[in-house]
């Protein structure tokens, strides 16, 4: 082969446009390990500074797929629609969709992953039930898919392994924040999984990776485009991340919570989000039935109870609960005027509901709870938080967080309500 | 240590400035191989886009200095003052200055490299003379500096061994072209050598490393900048090299248009060259001795011999001469119009004179000897080139390279005589 690594480094340094063939020739020797860790890690570095057209864009996702299996969904014969979120504090959205979605006739093939920081992963969530597993075989994903409709697996060591391999290298490099290379990472992996559909939740906001508008729209525009060129239809919807979505955040805690919606309740900001998303899954798959309607007659919670029969888990099981649960209250009387959605994720990793490190296990009882949410009055004394854990050696850290925040004025208490909230769903791509 | 590598990476990605303690800590990590490859990589390629302080370079020049030894030439008894230049085609001038300056009663302790691609190092040259060899420990560098005044020999593993690390990793991740990180590299070698003054050649144009004035300054300003900071007398000219310097470029070609030089001879342009550089040696080195004189007179000459045999040569024996030589002809008669440095590099290393990849060796015969320079009058069938090589398999890889550049203009032949040649010299900085 007369491509060099680095004469392809040197092009995207410089700025030039690589064409397909060239960028597929340097994931398939990255992954083969035909071009070392020091080559790639500083293409992906002149990538962060240069960028990438949407034809290079493509062409890495692309070869990202190649580089592992591709499922084949045609069997399960009822519509594919995932949902992938980029990430927030307290989003148990994929637990409740999965099922709804599910119960109206669609398949999901939820492919997830485990959370790192402050924002939580849906599996840690999901691990939180007894029994439940988060491994299954692409064979046995497709014969759920055919019988529950539904699916919440981690993603095998089959599907993109390039992916897998650039993205431990973009974490150590500094690489991971350049938009084609999120952009790619998420598409190969949702290209991989077989899906006809998807939408997208590009969070927005200080509890998000993406803080701003503009660049998270940029993200949107990227997997809309990635997506529709490999003919799937995707949506993407830019939704708020300031605040927790919902009251709970950690992991047994927000499955409680999903259940409350799956059960025809719930907070309204959660209940408003999972419908939007929702429906936007239902018109991509082309089902039209009544999404909230299947949340109130026990539908979706059926499909529920399938999903986590059929990976081992117990529906009816209790949830585990914290030994330890501390209240936190409110310095002062009068309306929560800002729940910063970072500093409650941090307390709630440093409960244990997070991971420092991705080796690191999760507590599964251990979260926060939001007893006030912006717009709401509370009176000086009343509990503003819950802190929970298995561990009350964490607690100081917990509360360490939330006071730090409290001082640095991103949980704030005003004495006049606040200004009307702005949209949660910010804007459609796609 | 609670420095993170990935945090450092990120900072200057982000345009951070690093503290020296950050650099130190990072250049001493990685060459303790506790920063891997890949993340230094990453830094260095950030480093390319984002630029380094001059507090930065700095640091890190006294951090590749650190990581070895520095050498000790207080014992010598005489004014240190070296030589540096940043390669062209036919620059053979340290062969020159070297004997010259150690005939004024200078110690010049020459540090130099091997070459790769089209430029020629200064260790082939040397290595064309039958015995000569270039590995000197330092405490033979010292006696033989005492004795004879020069030393030209390969730099030792034990000084700045960051910078060798460094620079095989920059060389495959196409980061050796940032200003910051090539001063620092030139520099943290000539400070460890010990020498008390450096005259730097910057070679500016179409044959050198740097092709265009203001980027050559740039790293002009950056290496005097570097060395005057460290305590060290140090000058940079900018010379040109859109054509090669002399006649001759190749190995024992170029020893012998050296030996011309130090005979009293030798082609104008390298003569003027030389003495501007020896000049500016002798009088950082507080010497105020007549540079031509010594050509003339023979004190040169009779330096280099004892250079030449201290370190194991014959300068007696007769030069390695090519079993094949070949005549490139004038295709047309006029004035020689523009004669392309690189172009002329090319065809020398074709012929064996150069290396492809580090482990290759060189042919001491190989070389090309321009008959006519720039200015000079030749009729059509008239020896343009000679090209001398040891494998007549290589001839036709010569000539090709010699007539693409024909073709391109790059070696051009009109009937007008070309404009007067702007000045050898361009500029000097410090």
């Amino acid at each position: 082969m007369s491509i060099s690594a680095v004469e392809l480094v040197r092009a995207k340094r410089d700025g030039a446009e690589l064409d397909a063939s060239q960028i597929t020739w340097l994931v398939d020797a990255y992954t083969n390990g035909r071009v070392p860790d020091e080559q790639m890690s500083a293409f992906l570095m002149a990538v962060y500074f240069r960028g990438m057209s949407r034809q290079e864009t493509s062409a890495l996702t692309r070869a990202m797929v190649a580089s592992g299996e591709v499922m084949d969904l045609s069997g399960v014969g009822r519509p594919s629609v995932d949902k992938h979120s980029t990430g927030g504090v307290g989003d148990k959205v994929s637990l409740i969709v999965v099922p709804l979605l599910a119960s109206m006739g669609a398949a999901v093939p939820q492919l997830s992953g485990r959370g790192l920081g402050h924002t939580g992963g849906t599996l840690d969530k999901m691990e939180a039930i007894p029994g439940w597993r988060a491994q299954l075989s692409p064979e046995t994903m497709v014969e759920q898919l055919k019988s529950v409709g539904g699916a919440i697996c981690a993603a095998g060591e089959t599907l993109a392994p390039a992916d897998r391999k650039l993205y431990a290298l973009r974490d150590v490099t500094a690489t991971v924040e350049a938009i084609p290379l999120i952009a790619a990472s998420i598409m190969s992996k949702k290209i991989a999984e077989g899906t006809e559909s998807l939408v997208l939740d590009v969070k927005v906001g200080n509890g998000a990776f993406m803080k701003d508008r503009q660049r998270a729209g940029e993200l949107a525009r990227a997997m809309v485009e990635i997506g529709t060129a490999n003919g799937m239809r995707v949506v993407a919807l830019l939704t708020t991340m300031e605040a927790p979505l919902g009251r709970a955040a950690g992991n047994a805690v927000e499955v409680a919570e999903a259940l409350e919606v799956l059960t025809g309740g719930g907070p309204a900001d959660l209940v408003e989000v999972t419908l939007a998303l929702a429906r936007t899954m239902a018109d991509l798959a082309g089902l039209d039935a009544d999404q909230a309607g299947a949340l109130r007659d026990g539908s979706a919670l059926e499909s529920w109870k399938g999903i986590v029969r059929a990976q081992g888990g117990d529906p009816d099981a209790a949830l585990p609960v914290a030994p330890v649960v501390d209240v936190f209250v409110a310095p002062e009387t009068g309306y929560v005027q800002r729940l910063d959605a970072l500093a409650v994720g941090v307390a709630a990793w440093r409960l244990g509901a997070g991971r420092e490190r991705k080796e690191d296990p999760v507590s599964p009882c251990a979260g926060v709870i939001c007893c006030a949410k912006p717009g709401e009055q509370v009176r000086a004394g009343d509990p503003l938080f819950e802190l929970h854990t298995g561990d009350p050696g964490r607690l100081s850290a917990g509360r360490q967080a939330l006071h730090a925040a409290l001082s640095a004025g991103k949980i704030r208490i005003d004495p006049e309500p606040p200004p009307p909230a702005g949209p949660l769903i910010i804007e459609r791509v796609g």
